[in-house]
Parts: structure tokens; C-alpha cells; sequence
């Protein structure tokens, strides 16, 4: 909607749909979707192209990093790990983090910005609610924007913005409601693609968001569990 | 050969064969290939797996990384951008960078990385002796390694080394030589599959650092000007 260009990395999920709508008010948004070998892979594509038609946003670009997938270590894209079921309260990092999966999005980003003329990447990431990934961190964005300044052409001028970084999950809702956003398009669940299963962490951070946020959730769910 | 265990990027080149030869010096080397759309791709993977043969690497893994050919900006990955002649003297970057191409290859090999618990990527970068790349520089690596502290798993300790980066290209000859690295397995060429081209700038660097080494380039050109 107006403005300088920015790319935006949209996974189909409830974080960067709000993010895609707050980017939109000052840039001229240009879509960014990376697969990676994740179970929920078409499932969140056509979320991506449900939200970039919601908002009329031609300018897509839908990348495979399957070497992510082959890569392993993670419970998303590797068969042999279990994605395990909801427990806000476990500390450490779970079995769902894909390593460094984060730099190698942002990286494809930059690359394109830098080739369309982009001077910002707007990230959804989310560091105190979501589920203690590394990469999830402003710290992670700030030290990645150094290596933007130092690895691309000079004038690149490249800003890394993640507008719901410090934002809960309700207050995201919140926001999401506030600028209209398409939030019954988005896809969160990290085990299946018919429905949402209610149970895995994605689920249980988003159903416990909504239930905080006082609004229902307007997706499919198989259970629904009250998260509080 | 023995050692803890260390990812190393190699594209088939010849900058990275003497990184691969000062690696197994010290680590238990994990070989990664990136292909990019470039227009040697199969040369280079072909050079790759020589190499990899000639030192009995077995863990390798080569990874296709189409999106930045898709995204294009490059006469390396674009077929509408000629690649120019060499011209050693020119100054700026020119047509053949890929925009923000190493970080990308970067993020992928810390993704390896943390998952077969390596603590270091030898990455064969070459700043002065090479091309006027952004992400060629010490300073672009010295950034990325923060990005990999604050992005990865508590303990991954994951370093970022570039032996050569410092080198001028007759240097890395005279220290291939040296460690009797495979040079005749490598291929540098950007333009040509069958025998090198001699007028490319990767060819005209090659040339002129055998020349300056005082040594006899021993892969096949189409034509083989003379370089000082």
C-alpha cells in the first residue's frame, strides 16, 4: 500500500499475517514464502496465497529450502522425531526448533530485497511467547542485520523489522483484529493439515492467545482444549 | 582425518580445494556442496565429488539452492546478464555477484553443522586476490559468527574459519602445492562446462595466480591468455 518496497517472510501462519498487516501500512509489501520440508508444508502454502489474494499482493515468491529437510534435527521436517504434545510450561528448546532455520530464511530475504530494491525484511517472529527458539530473539535480528551491512552492495540498506517481536500472542490477536487481518486464513498447527490438531505447541500457543485475546478462534480445530 | 569434526563449503574451485587440503589438517572433514542455478552447476558438482573421492570424504552433502537463481540479479545464475570479460583492474562489484549468495551457503552449512555437532565451517573466501564481493570479506564472516552465536543451540559453538582469506591467489597455489591438494580435480570457470574458457574473470584470477606462482595450470582452456 504505498511507500518504499519491503519483503515480508509469510509462513501462512497467525504472526506474520499481522505482520504482512502492519508492514502494510507503510510499504509496498512483497511476499515471501519458504518451505523447508516441514509436515504442514502445502497446508501453509495455501494459506501464503490465501492472505497475499486477501490483500491483492502480486508480488509472491514461494522458495523450497529442502536441504533443511534432508538436513534434519528437528521433530518439523524429520518422520523418526514425534511432534510432541503441548507443554507451555517445559523449559528449554523443543524438539520442534529446526536449526539456524531462521538464518536461512532471512538470508533467502535479503537476497531477494536486495534484487527487488527492498530497503526493509519484516519478520514475524515472536520472542517471550512463542516457544524458546534461538532464532525467535531480537538479539538473533540485531546481529543478522550486521551481516546485511557488511555482505550485501553498498546502498543495499537493508533493515531487518520484527514488529510483534515483544508482543504476546493475545496482543497480537489483538492488533491482527484491530487492522482487519485475515486471521481465518492462517494456518498454525505443526501436525496436520485438515484440521488443526489442538494439541501440538503451535496450537496450544495460539488456542491459549485466543482465549487470553477473550475472542474465539475462527479456524477448524479436531479438540479444542481450554489453554489458559 | 582425526580431529573434531568441521563442515566444510566447497564448490569444486580451487580456493576451496586448498580450504578442504588445511581443514583435514586439523578436523574430520563433512564436505557440503552448494548449487545455486549457476550456469556450471554440473562442472562444479563434478569437481566436488573428485575431490571429495581423492581425500575418501564420505559425508557429504550437496544442496540445491534454485530460489537464488530464481531470484536472479546475477550474469552467474541469469542468462539475459552476459558475463562480462575479465578485466582485473575494474573496481566495484561486478555483474557475476550473487547477491548475499554466501550467507546463504553459510546458513545452510551452520544448519549441518548443529545437527552432526560440528564446531567449525572452513569457508575458502579469498578478499583481496578475488572479485570486490561484499561477502568475501573477513568482516562479513566476523558478523556472521555472532549471527550463529545468538542464533543456534546454547553449546553448538560453532566457528566460522577462512583460512585463505588473507591469501593472494599465487599464495593458495604455492600452499595447495604444498599439501599436495587435488588442483587438477578443481574448476573455476564460469562460463564453461568442457574445457575452461581463459576469458572469464574466475578464469583470468586462475591464470594469473599460476602464472605468478610460476607453475603451469594443469586443467584444460579453450585459449589461455597470459596474466601478470
Amino acid at each position: 500500500m504505498g511507500g518504499s518496497r519491503a519483503v515480508v517472510l509469510a509462513s501462512g501462519g497467525m504472526d506474520s499475517c499481522v505482520t504482512v498487516a502492519i508492514a502494510r501500512q507503510t510499504h509496498d509489501v512483497a511476499l515471501l514464502h519458504c518451505s523447508y520440508g516441514q509436515r504442514t508444508a502445502s497446508r501453509e502454502l495455501r494459506s501464503f496465497h490465501s492472505i497475499a489474494d486477501h490483500y491483492g499482493i502480486g508480488t509472491r515468491l514461494s522458495v523450497s529450502m529442502e536441504h533443511l529437510g534432508k538436513i534434519g534435527g528437528s521433530s518439523l521436517t524429520d518422520p523418526s522425531i514425534p511432534v510432541r504434545g503441548a507443554d507451555l510450561s517445559a523449559k528449554g528448546i523443543p524438539s520442534s526448533y529446526v536449526p539456524f532455520r531462521n538464518a536461512n530464511m532471512l538470508a533467502v530475504a535479503v537476497s531477494w530485497a536486495e534484487v527487488i530494491g527492498a530497503h526493509a525484511v519484516f519478520v514475524g517472529a515472536v520472542e517471550e511467547d512463542s516457544s524458546g527458539y534461538p532464532d525467535c530473539r531480537r538479539e538473533f535480528y540485531d546481529a543478522f542485520e550486521a551481516v546485511v551491512r557488511a555482505g550485501t552492495k553498498p546502498g543495499s540498506d537493508i533493515a531487518i523489522l520484527t514488529p510483534v517481536i515483544r508482543m504476546k500472542k493475545s496482543d497480537i490477536i489483538g492488533v491482527g483484529l484491530r487492522l482487519a487481518a485475515p486471521l481465518h486464513l492462517t494456518w498454525s498447527c505443526y501436525q496436520r493439515e485438515d484440521v488443526a490438531c489442538g494439541v501440538c505447541d503451535s496450537c496450544a500457543l495460539r488456542l491459549r492467545g485466543f482465549s487470553r485475546a477473550g475472542v474465539e478462534d475462527p479456524i477448524p480445530y479436531d479438540v479444542r482444549p481450554v489453554y489458559t
